[in-house]
């Protein structure tokens, strides 16, 4: 049995897995995000207490962020205040047990690629749709880590030519497009301009587009509202847009799409899928991946890392 | 020692191979590329030529075309008569030796990886720009073949959006925008529209179009000529930014450019350069794949199948 | 009355017209169109013939082409083999009246303006979307000209940034995206890539992509032919999205769509209104004009080319 | 003599403007731009003590904002807090003169058209390019207003399909890449992932991107810095392809650039028309509009309400 640590913005989650995906024991913790030696604390007080019950041989830890490509620091992390921090080594030093460190859209991916939506192939690609987009690429069972540790950033690919401006400073990434960020936008231009396609969600904010949120939409979508089924038509085209480039460049056998937008199921994978099948069929009868909704969800993060750590 | 036999739609070349990459023995013959079983006699003849003077292990082919993920099969050869050739069997029969089929791309690359511009790396990618466009990925040492053997179609990634249309079926490849084949449409467009501009072209083709080609542009651009010196800047910027996406996406340690056009040098790789350069440098400080010029030349493709079949 | 006279590749029509739009006679010539003297002949002999019959005031004639800015002079036409043809001086010497040359789409226009869709109101657009695309701009009843009479080349404004090259030697030009040419690629593409949806061209052209026309097309899709649904739907889409930007700088009180491919009715005008709705819409609610189908057909241009000739 | 009032939303101008656009006299008043009766009544204080000194015909009085079609009444301001304020009525009851009212875009063209950069000229299209982009469209001496009152949103136009999200509602408007708000976002880009291409702004904001403003970037720019050379560049560049279209829809003699940014001179208009000529090259050798800056500067308002409403 391993350890897998899921560190998130507000919460680590821990748990004893099984060599078959089964968590045997689970614990939790708050996140104190600004405090970074606090967070360590808390990581290491819930592995502790499952090490103390359990016979473990190693321990994955799952982090938004960028890892080095030795798996071992966290070089920054957007919800955490860590910068250039060697988890790997001051975890190991505590327990005495290997331990690796990973990227959670890896971690998730490999959740996935195990047990879940991708356990009966070798090669997947995996989008992690929440309020930005992560990826990860595992090909012929091999998770794609890159020369530098920073591949498989499918959030960051080009949707648009010269489009909208990202946060990583470049233009018209995926993300400005697809992520939970751009159905939100979509839902306050709704609002703001043409509120009689968008009943529930202009009543829900009282007429504020400042005020909606991803989950409304989705609410709202499933009842109907045009606007919102609009908004989530919209994003799932451009994922499945993206979809088609990244099967002529890896081929993979599946194409899994995680996160809280997948929520919403067909009525962002169906047009997801459309587009893509779409642009596939251009290029004729070529065998091509399937789309699938994740599996795992929420825990994904600890089966993941629990797994890493034992496959090292 | 292996033998590495490259088919062409033209010519059939093999040889012996050390391993350390260095050419033993080589041999030619001419591909009757419109009848198939010639075009096997020829190949088995170059083998048997090389195999009766020298003792070899394994065969490896390189030939254009989709090979099926066995590696075992040419599925469809743009060039050559063949349609699902079981071309590894009816060598094996032959000669009793372990042999492997290989997309031409594929083993041009695997020889860059291991001899040549990518000998000091783990993680590779490379486009070979001709006619076409073809490309290869080389992750962890691993030659990424896909779920169905069809991976790393670089030159079919989407460049434009509702672009030009290619002869895959879909629009905007970088195929039309970055490949030989694009090189000779900006020459004809300057010859028919401001020859003022390709005065050399324009005398060499006496202002007809149809005659431009792309070794044309690349001796006029060498002369200083604008509209030539514009038009391989135009492909080279159209190739750097593909390889922003391609290095988010995959994270490669180094970019390989090889194919005919790559004899321009700087004039085409400058712009590609700065494209690249400046597309990274847009999301800060993050460590990027350097771009290089292919080292190998025409003898990538013996060396290159050789070698993988040793490795395989 | 006035004489109009509609000269195009295959035939010159000419008609006596009263201020009301009315043919009161008319006759026709074959047009030897590489044969610059017998073409002004048949003209000429058809003028004649009206002239001879009734009471006229004026000439005027249309021809595809570019006309210089005083009205007078053919400087060039694609289908007749003229080249700085002094249209007017000749027409106005041999009959003793006053004489108005003017483009062909333009004349269409004007047709519409005066007696057909666009006879309510003072401001108008008009694309004529035949095998190119011609454009017409009429602004508080005047014709739009230019400063050197090439002015409403609505066909060459740009639909996609980088797109498909186009014969002006520009790339992405609208007549590549939504002409009866671009519709045609559309059937083309189908029946060589994806047969299964469209059976209907597939047993028309033997399957061979060269065959497919687009009345082939326009028949196909009334019988609900998938892939000939979609190739309208597509070019209509495209043109409604090239009037959203045509609205924003001229704001006309509305837009005509003739030539031949609105014999496709809302198969092509429908998507057209719901893409071009749908991106004024994004901007509230602010008036827009209306899209309508061209109604005076063929005796367009005659009647049209004899009423700029009244109000010359 | 006539009367030019220019209402912005800091300062009410007003000035005795001669037949040939001399200024005779002028007086200002603050804006109190929150409190439309106080407005009112400052437009109304300057134009009394105007037409108290001089013998006027007529007021002319240009505002931002959109404007009904019969050139009365302002229906919003986006700086002032008119709406549907009957601004005509208003001054003509007051004064018992006629008065004429106009978008500040359409007034500042039409000085341009009259007394500056367009005085040699019948067809003319300007953009001012402020925080936003105005434009202005004056035809065979006519000022296109559309059916609507709307024309002229040059600002509006699609720069990118699909691109950067304005505050209009639509996609990818040319205001989002050409405007001084534009050239703000490529300032702060720059500060926060390249500094080093950023000395002088990152040292006079002190690396804060929120503090980087136009006329630093102008002033960086012309000591050489390079990332404001290239921000000024970047919105040049998008100005000039804008112009390429216009050019094909309009055929205007020439394209006059005005607003504040145009003090960057050659920085801006050189690429500007770098890609201007080439985007218009590529069709050969049509007459093209010449693209030239402003010639007015801030008395165009006054001086073009003036003359609008003599020549009303």
């Amino acid at each position: 049995m391993t350890i897998g640590v899921d560190v998130g913005g507000t919460k680590v989650a821990a748990a004893v897995v099984a060599e078959d995906g089964t968590v045997v024991s689970e614990t939790r913790r708050d996140t104190p995000a600004d405090d970074v030696s606090r967070t360590l604390q808390m990581i290491m007080d819930a592995v502790e207490e499952l090490a103390g019950a359990h016979q473990v041989e190693a321990i994955g830890v799952g982090a938004a962020g960028w890892i080095d490509a030795a798996r071992s620091t966290v070089l920054f992390a957007p919800n955490i205040a860590w910068r250039n921090e060697p988890l790997r080594a001051e975890l190991a030093d505590k327990f005495g047990l290997p331990v690796v460190v990973e990227n959670d859209a890896n971690v998730a991916a490999w959740a996935e690629y195990r047990f879940g939506a991708g356990r009966d192939v070798e090669s997947m690609i995996m989008y992690t749709v929440g309020t930005g987009i992560g990826g990860a690429v595992i090909m012929e069972g091999q998770l794609i880590r890159g020369a530098h540790g920073i591949a498989a950033e499918l959030g960051h690919l080009t949707a648009v030519p010269d489009g909208q401006v990202c946060g990583c400073g470049r233009r018209g990434c995926l993300e400005q497009y697809a992520s939970g960020q751009a159905l939100v936008r979509l839902g306050q231009v709704a609002v703001a301009h043409v509120p009689a396609t968008a009943p529930i969600l202009t009543q829900l904010t009282g007429g504020d587009p400042e005020k909606v949120t991803g989950p409304m939409i989705t609410d709202a979508a499933r009842q109907g509202e045009p606007a919102s089924v609009a908004a989530l038509a919209d994003i799932g085209k451009w994922l499945g847009l993206a979809c088609v480039d990244l099967v002529q460049a890896l081929d993979p056998a599946v194409i899994v799409v995680g996160g809280g937008v997948v929520e919403a199921g067909d009525l962002l994978l169906g047009p997801a899928r459309r587009a893509y099948v779409d642009g596939m069929a251009q290029r004729g009868q070529l065998p091509v991946a399937e789309l699938r909704p994740a599996e795992m969800g929420n825990t994904a993060g600890v089966i993941g890392a629990a797994d890493l750590a034992r496959s090292r």
